[in-house]
C-alpha cells in the first residue's frame, strides 16, 4: 500500500480545524462560521460525523442537499473537508425497524439508543444499511473539491467493542474456526480439559457472558482478539467502497491511542489507514502531561514516523470526566505543540462551535458559548498563527531515538486479566513509569508497538511483556546477543501466545537470557512496601529471584520484606549486549538509577545540558528541535552556553510552553 | 379548587396518631390498642394502607368485614380515621394473573413482587383494578363517622417513579406528543441534530433506557417531568372518583419532602390534594437537625401556608438506614414540634404498634416491641399531652418570613443531571447551606417553590436555579429593578426549559442582571480548595468571571488558585435593590458574611435578641412564636431581658427542647 | 448409619494427596507424576472432578479408557483414589442442548458456561443427566482396588447455590409446602399481612427475585434454609446410587467452611456423608491463623469428633483473592497440621501438578510450574515425611475442652438480613472475636453446631443467637439451672424461628434467663466508639439495659456515649450456673477481662503454662498435645520447668511452628 497524506495542494502546513457540525445551527450562523474560521486560521474541518439521520431521514431516502450546501461554502472559503461516512450511530428509524442491531452487554443487558454507537459491529442488518450510505456518500462526493479525505464511522469501538449478543457469538465461531482449523486445536489452545469445558461442535461455543465465576481465560483473550479484529473488519470493509470510488482519496479514522482505551490494537489496525489519525483528550493528575506525551509518541510510531493527524483533542474542559476541569493558560499551545513534535501535521478539536443542546453542550470547542470574543477564541486564533509560523516543520519525519519502550496489546489485554497474582498491576502504567524516567533523566525514547523494528534501538525497554510466543523469546535473545541492551519487568516471560505458561521457573521465555530463575511470584498488598539496597523502594510486585549463573550480576537487593535478601534487580551481560530484569514496581524515581546506569552502559548519553535534563521535552522532527517546558517555571535557556552542550539558544521558556529551534 | 381540611367536629386542635395496621395482630389486641391509644391521646389514625391483599383476596371478591370492625371500634374509642385507598401495593393474584403490572428498570430488569409498590404507573391493568378497589372502598365508607378524610395510595413513587416498560414508554410517547405537538418540535427541544438521534416517527421515542453512552439530555428531562407527571395523573385518578363518591370528604396523599427524594415535583401535584400531608425521616449527620427544619418550612409553603399534616416521621430509630440510631432524649417532641412549627397540624407516626415480624418489623413505632410500659411509650403519651396545650395553635397560619429561599425541582433535576462541570454538584445541599446560614443569622427565611408569589420578600436567595426559561428571566429581574435583593450562585441562569444554553457568556439569563459575563467554567477536584480574600474557602466550582459595567461591585475576590485575582462574588445595584452572585461553594459559614452584608442592605434584621441567634430556630405562626433549641445547651432565657431585644420571657430551654411564647 | 472412614487396609496413618488432573497433561507426563508423588509420600488422590467432559463426550458416549489407565497407574504405585462423581461443571454440549440448566441470579441475568458450576441445582433435565453419569461411573469402578471413596460432585454451592430461576421456583414452592402444610401457616409465618403480601394460591410465591424495594424477611429467610436443603437433596441423591451400587465404599463430598462462605448449613449436611471433608483456605489479615483454627475446629465438631478429610488447601498462593500472597517459610506446615491438630486424618491440595492453562493455573499446587527441582516441592516432600512421622496420631479423637462456642447457621442467615438496626453487624467475625480471646487466654474451647450436645461444657458462648425458637430457650436455661455458664451478646434471643420479635423487651428469649431488660436498641456510627467503665472499648452496637432483678450484677457500664451510666456487661447468677450478656462489640482485647472473669467463676484454667499463654495453641487429640506457635518469635520451651505446670517438654518452637507431645 502507497502512503497517501491529504489530497490537496499547495505548500506544506499544518493542518488546523475541527469536528464542523453546521446542522446543529441554523443556515445564518454557518457564514459567521467560516468567517471565524478563516481568523483562527481553520484549514479543514471533519464534517457529517453523526450525520446519518440527518443524511438519510427514512429508510432509502437521502438528504444530501444541507450537505452540499455546506460543502460548497467551506470550499469557497478555502477550508478543506475531512468527509465522515456518517455510520457512527444509526438513525432511529433503523433501529426501531431493527432492534437486533442493538449491542448486548456481558449481562445480557441490551444497549438501547439514545446515545450513540449503539450497533453490533458483527451486525449483518447494520453492515448492509451502514455500507449503502458510504457508497452513496462516496460517489456523490467523489468529486467535490473540498474533499481532502474520508473518515471512516467515528472513534470505532469506543462504547460497543464488546457485543455479547447472538450476532458475535456467530461472528466470534468463524473467527475462531478461521483461527484454529479445528476444534482440537481450539481446545488445546484454551486448556478446556480443565472445569469440563472440551468442545464437541463449534456451536456449542459462546462469547464470555456472565458466568458463575471467571471464564476460561483462552476465551477471553480471544473475544479480545476478535473484538478489535472485526471492527477492524468493519473499518476495511467501509475503506474499501470507498478506494473502490475514490482511489485517490486517502481514508483514515480516528484512533483512541489515550489512557486506558485499550480494547482496540491499534498496532493491527494502523496499516488499514492511508494516514493515522487519533483523538486524545487528558486525564487530570500529576502525569497527565507525560501521559500526553506518550500517546503522542506511541502515535507518531504507530504511523511509522509518518505525518498523522490529531483528530480530536479540547480547546478547554472535556464533559465526560466525574470533575472537568479547564486548560489553564499556556496548555493548550503546549498540549497541541506536543503532537506536533511528535509528529502530528494537523490540529483539530472536537469540536468547531459548542452546541447548545445534547450530551456534549458542556464540551469545550474553538468557539465557546460565550461566542468569538472571548479569551478563548483569541487563544485558538493565536494557536493557529503559531501553527502558521511553524509551518516548515510539515512532513518532517519523526528522528528516531536511540532508545524505545515496547508497547504490546497482547501482553495489555492478557497481563490484566482476571485469576492473576494480583489484581493491581497495570500494564500502560508500568510502561509509563519508564516513560516518565526517561523524561526525568532528559533522553529521547520511541513508545513502539511490539512490531515495529526495534534492532536498531541501543536500549529496548520491555515491561511486563507477559506473553512471549516462542519466536519472539529469540528475537529479543538475538537483539541482546547482538549488542542490544534490553531491561524488562516482573511478570515479563511467563505465557505463550495461548496463555499457556512457559514450564521450569519464571519466567519461561527469558529465563535462559536473563540468567534467573524464579520460583514463586510474591505480590504486596497495597499498603505493603519493600526496600531495596540501593535506596529505593517497590510496591505491588516482589519475585523470589535465584541467579542461574556467574554471568548475572545482582543490581540491587531487597531489604526488607519477606524477600529480604535476595535479588531485586539483575543484569546479564551478553557479549556487549545485556539484559536487565526489575521484579518490583519502582516508579519513575526509582527506575531512574536503573536506567541511568543502563543507559551508561549502551552510551545513550541525554541530547540536553545537564540543567535542561528533567525539565523540559526534548523532540526532534528533522532539522527541528521542540522543547517543552515540563515544569511550573519560567526557564533561562541563556544560561546554556556553548559550553554547556547542545544548548537550545538565547531566551526563555514560560511554564508549559514550547520552544522551536534548529538541530 | 376550596380548601378542606380534615372533616371533623368540635374544637381546633392538633390532631395525633400513626399509620395503624391491626391486620397484623388478632383482634384482641386492637381492644388494648385503642385504649393505649387514648392514654397517648391518639385522635386520628391512617388505616389500610397496605390492605389490598387482605380487602379483596381474590379478583373481585372482597372482604370488608375486619375493616368495618376496625372503623367501628376506632369511633366508639373517638379517633378518627384517614383512610387510605390501599392500592399502594398489589396483592400477589393481581401480579400472577398479570405479570405485565411489573415495572422494569432503566437495565431492564423486571421489579418482582416480594417488597411493595411493583406496579407500573402507567399500566392500564393496574388503574383498573386499583380504581376498582378505591370506588368500592369509597362506596362502602362514605358515611361512616369515623372518616376523616382519604389517603390515596401511599408514598407515590417511592421506589416506582422510573419505570422503563413498553407501558411507559407508550405513555411517555403521549405525554411527549402533548407537550410537543409536532415531531419537529421534538427534535428541536432535544437537539437531536446532535449525534444522529433525529426522530421520524412518535413510535421510535423510548424513555432513556440503559445506552452506549449517557442518552439525551432533553430526553431524560422530560423523562423526568413525564414520570412526576403520570403519577400526579394517577393521583388524580384515585381523587376523582373518591370526590365523586364523598364530595365533602378531603382527600389527600402523603409526600415525601426530605433528603435526596427528589423525582416528584411536590410544586406541581400540591394543587392537587385538598390538603398536604408530608413524611419526613431524619438522616445522620451534624446537618441533620436543619435539614428537618428545611422540609418542614418548604413542605409549609407548599401548602400555601395553610395547615398541612405530617403523616409519617418516627418516634426513634428506622430500620433502611445503614446504621438506624435510637432517637436521644428530646429529639421526638423537638422533631415533631419543629414541623408543629412550620404549620403543621397533625403530628403522626409510622406505625402505631411496631410489627412483630416483616421487613419493617425494627422500625420504631408508638408502642414498641417492649409494650405500653415503655420510656418510649411514655415519651409519647408526653409529647400527646404536649400536643393538646399547644392545641390553641391549630389553624393559625404561618407568618411570611422577610426572605425566601426559591426551591425548584426542575433545577434541582436538569442541574444534576450527567456530562456536565462536574458530577460533585448537589442542588439541596447548596440550598440547605443557605438555610443554616440564615439559622446562624437567627434570620427567618421561607422556603418556597419558584411557583410561589417571592414579590412581596424583601430578599430573595435562588441556589444553582440552572434552568432560566425567558420568562423567569424577565421576572427575577423585575424582582431585582422593584427593589427586591437577588442572590444567585454558581451554575445559574445557564440554560432554558429545554436544557438549551443562554449563549453569549455565562449566565446567559442573568448576565444583564448581575452585570458580570463568564467564559468559562472551573470546577474544582475533590481535594482543591480556593482562599477568598474575605478570609472564606470556596470547594466545589469557580468561575473566570468578568464584571461588565461599572454598576457590579466585587463583594470577594479569589485569593488563590487559578482565578486568583478574579471576583468571586459580586453584587449589582439597581435602584434600591440589588443582585448578588457567588461563584463557589462557601458553606454556612462562608455564606455569613454574604448573607450578613445582604440582609443589612434589604434592612432585614433578626428577630431575636443577639445572643439567642444561631442558637435557636424562630418560627412564628399567627401569635405565637415558638423557640427551638439548635444546641446541645441549656439556653438561659432570662438573660434577655425587655433591653435585649425582643425576648421570649423568663425561663431556660433544655438541650434541644422547644419553647412557645405569644408573639 | 455408621459411620464409614477411608476404604483401605494396612496400619492407621494420615493421608497424603491431592486433586490429580491427568486428563490435562500428555501421558508422559503421568509417569513423572506418579513418581513424584512416590517422592513426596502421597498416599490419595482425587481424581475426575471435572472430567464429565471427557468422559461423556457426547450425550450416552463414554471415554473412560483413560480414567482405567490412571486407576491402574495410581493403584500399581500403591496410591489411593478418591473418586469423584464427575458432577462439578456439565459439559458444554449438554447445557447447549438444554440451556434451561442455567442458573439465574436474583436481577435475572443468566450464568451462562465458560466457567463451571453453572446448573441449576432444582434442574430435573441436570439430575438426570448427572446422575446417570454418577451410575455409569459407580458400576464401572466399582471393584477397582484403588477406590478408596466417593467424592460427590464439588464444593457444592460454592457459585450456585442461589437460583432464582423457574425451577427453583418450583421447587421452592413444594419445599414451602412441605414445610408449612397450609397457605394460612405459610402466610403467618412470613408475616404477609405486612405490605400486601397475602398469597392466595401456592403459585404465586417465588424466590426473592429483585424487587422495588427489600422483599419480605419470611421469604429471604426460608429461601437460604430452602437453597441449603435442595442442595443437600442433590448430594443424597447421588450419595443414594453410590450406596446403592456400593455400599462398602464411603461417600463424602468437600464442603467449604471457610470465611464468609456461609450459604450451605453444614450442620445440617454432616450427617449424610460417611465422613466429613472440607476445603479451607485462608484470607490475608492479622486474624488468619485464628480464622484457619476457628474453621478446624469447626469442621471437626461437625464430624461430631470422627477423622475428617482436609480435601483441599493450598501448597502457596492462590489465584482468586485481589492480591495472592505466596505463604512464607513453615505456614505451609503449620497450616496443614492445625488441621491435622483438630482432627483431621488426612491433608490434600488443590492441586497436585499446577496448571499450564485455564483459570487456575497461578494456584499454587503441590508440583509448581517450576517443577520438582524447586524448594515448593522439596518442602511439599518434607511435609509428606512430617505426616509419616504423626501416624500414630490418625484415628485419635479430638479431646473436648470445658468451653464451647456454639455456631448457628439460621442467626448467621437471618442476623445478617437487610432492614436490621444495623447492616454493619458480621455474625462470624464476633464468634471469631471470641475465639481469639480464647486463644489469647491460652483455653482450649470447642466451635460446636447448635445441634451439639453443649450440657457437658462448663461454659458456653453463644455469640449474636439471634434466632431463638422456644425450645432453645428452654435449652439453654435448663443448661444455666443445671449450672452451667452461658454468655451470649447483642442482639440475641431476638426472634423465633419464623424471625418473629419476640414481644415484652429485648432479648425477649433471654430475658428472664439474663434478667435484664432493653427497650431499644442503639447501634453505633461507623467512626462512633463508647468507652466502658472496665477501661475497655465498645463499637458497632449498644443497648439500652435495664436490669430487672437483684439477682442480676453490673459487671461494666457504659462511660461515654448516649446510654453513659447504664449498664454494658451483666450477669446473673442461677444456682452455680450464669448468664452473662455483652452488649457492644469489644473485640478480642475487650473480651479478655469478660471471658478470664466467667472462666474464673466456672473454674476452667489454662492447661498451658503462663509464659505460654496467647502464645500457642493448644489442641488435643488422644494423647497427644499439638502446641501451635501464634508468634513470628522463637519460643523456649525448656524455661518452663515441672514447676510451671504442665509443661511441653525440653525444646523449641520456631515461629509459627508446631510441636507435637504427649499429653
Amino acid at each position: 500500500m502507497t502512503f497517501r497524506w491529504l489530497r490537496r495542494a499547495g505548500a506544506p502546513r499544518l493542518e488546523y480545524g475541527a469536528d464542523y457540525n453546521p446542522e446543529q445551527w441554523p443556515r445564518e450562523v454557518w457564514d459567521e462560521d467560516v468567517e471565524a474560521m478563516r481568523t483562527a486560521g481553520v484549514t479543514i474541518v471533519s464534517l457529517g460525523i453523526f450525520s446519518w439521520a440527518r443524511l438519510e431521514p427514512a429508510d432509502g431516502e437521502y438528504d444530501f442537499g444541507w450537505l452540499d450546501d455546506a460543502m460548497d461554502l467551506l470550499h469557497a472559503n478555502g477550508i478543506l473537508v475531512d468527509l465522515a461516512t456518517a455510520t457512527a450511530s444509526p438513525p432511529p428509524w433503523l433501529t426501531t425497524a431493527y432492534p437486533e442491531i442493538l449491542p448486548v452487554d456481558r449481562e445480557g443487558r441490551t444497549l438501547w439508543p439514545g446515545g450513540r454507537q449503539h450497533w453490533r459491529p458483527t451486525s449483518p442488518v447494520f453492515r448492509r444499511y451502514a455500507l449503502r450510505l458510504v457508497r452513496e456518500l462516496a460517489t456523490r462526493y467523489a468529486a467535490h473539491p473540498a474533499l481532502a479525505a474520508w473518515h471512516v464511522n467515528n472513534e470505532l469501538g469506543c462504547h460497543n467493542v464488546y457485543d455479547h449478543s447472538s450476532d458475535a457469538a456467530s461472528a466470534f465461531r468463524d473467527w475462531l474456526r478461521s483461527r484454529y482449523g479445528t476444534l482440537d486445536a481450539l481446545n488445546e489452545a484454551w486448556g478446556t480439559a480443565f472445569w469440563s469445558q472440551r468442545y464437541g461442535e463449534w456451536d456449542e461455543i459462546l462469547p464470555p457472558r456472565l458466568a458463575a465465576t471467571h471464564p476460561n481465560p483462552g476465551q477471553q483473550l480471544d473475544f479480545k482478539r476478535f473484538s478489535s479484529a472485526v471492527l477492524k473488519d468493519y473499518l476495511i470493509a467501509e475503506r474499501d467502497i470507498l478506494r473502490a470510488v475514490t482511489p485517490e482519496v486517502p481514508v483514515t479514522t480516528n484512533f483512541m491511542v489515550m489512557g486506558e482505551t485499550k480494547a482496540m490494537d491499534y498496532a493491527d489496525w494502523a496499516a488499514e489507514v492511508d494516514f493515522v489519525a487519533n483523538d486524545h483528550y487528558r486525564q487530570p493528575g500529576p502525569r497527565s502531561r507525560d501521559e500526553l506525551s506518550f500517546s503522542a509518541n506511541l502515535t507518531g510510531n504507530l504511523a511509522g514516523g509518518r505525518p498523522w493527524f490529531l483528530m480530536e483533542h479540547s480547546t478547554s474542559a472535556v464533559n465526560w470526566q466525574p470533575v472537568n476541569l479547564a486548560k489553564r493558560p499556556g496548555e493548550l499551545e503546549r498540549d497541541s505543540l506536543t503532537h506536533v513534535a511528535h509528529g502530528a501535521d494537523a490540529v483539530c478539536f472536537f469540536q468547531w462551535r459548542q452546541s447548545r443542546a445534547g450530551a456534549e453542550k458542556f464540551h469545550s470547542a474553538m468557539v465557546p458559548h460565550a461566542g468569538t470574543d472571548s479569551d478563548l477564541f483569541r487563544t485558538v486564533s493565536a494557536l493557529g498563527a503559531r501553527l502558521r509560523e511553524l509551518a516548515f516543520v510539515a512532513g518532517a519525519p519523526r528522528t528516531r531515538a536511540r532508545a524505545a519502550i515496547v508497547f504490546d496489546w497482547t501482553s495489555w489485554w492478557a497481563g490484566e486479566q482476571d485469576s492473576h497474582p494480583t489484581d493491581r498491576l497495570r500494564y500502560r502504567r508500568e510502561a509509563l513509569d519508564w516513560y516518565t524516567a526517561f523524561l526525568d533523566a532528559g533522553v529521547r525514547v520511541d513508545v513502539v508497538p511490539l512490531s515495529a523494528p526495534i534492532e536498531d534501538y541501543d536500549v529496548v525497554v520491555a515491561p511486563i511483556l507477559y506473553v512471549v510466543p516462542a519466536g519472539l523469546g529469540k528475537r529479543l535473545s538475538a537483539y541482546v546477543e547482538n549488542g542490544g541492551h534490553l531491561v524488562t519487568t516482573y511478570f515479563s516471560g511467563i505465557v505463550d501466545e495461548n496463555d499457556h505458561v512457559w514450564l521450569g521457573g519464571y519466567p519461561g521465555a527469558f529465563r535462559d537470557l536473563l540468567g534467573i530463575r524464579i520460583e514463586e511470584f510474591a505480590p504486596l498488598l497495597d499498603d505493603e512496601r519493600v526496600r531495596l539496597d540501593n535506596g529505593t523502594t517497590g510496591t505491588l510486585w516482589t519475585d523470589r529471584i535465584d541467579v542461574t549463573g556467574p554471568g548475572t550480576e545482582v543490581l540491587a537487593s531487597y531489604a526488607s520484606g519477606d524477600a529480604a535478601g535476595r535479588p531485586a534487580i539483575t543484569r546479564r551481560g551478553v557479549g556487549a549486549g545485556s539484559a536487565t530484569y526489575v521484579s518490583t514496581r519502582l516508579g519513575p524515581d526509582g527506575l531512574a538509577p536503573v536506567l541511568g546506569d543502563l543507559l551508561a552502559r549502551a552510551g545513550v548519553e541525554s541530547e540536553l545540558p545537564a540543567g535542561l535534563r528533567g525539565r523540559v521535552e526534548l523532540a526532534i522532527r528533522g532539522d527541528v528541535r521542540f522543547l517543552m517546558n515540563r515544569t511550573d517555571e519560567e526557564i533561562n535557556l541563556t544560561a546554556f552556553g556553548p559550553g554547556a552542550g547542545p544548548g537550545p539558544g538565547p531566551g526563555t521558556l514560560a511554564a508549559g510552553a514550547v520552544a522551536v529551534t534548529e538541530s
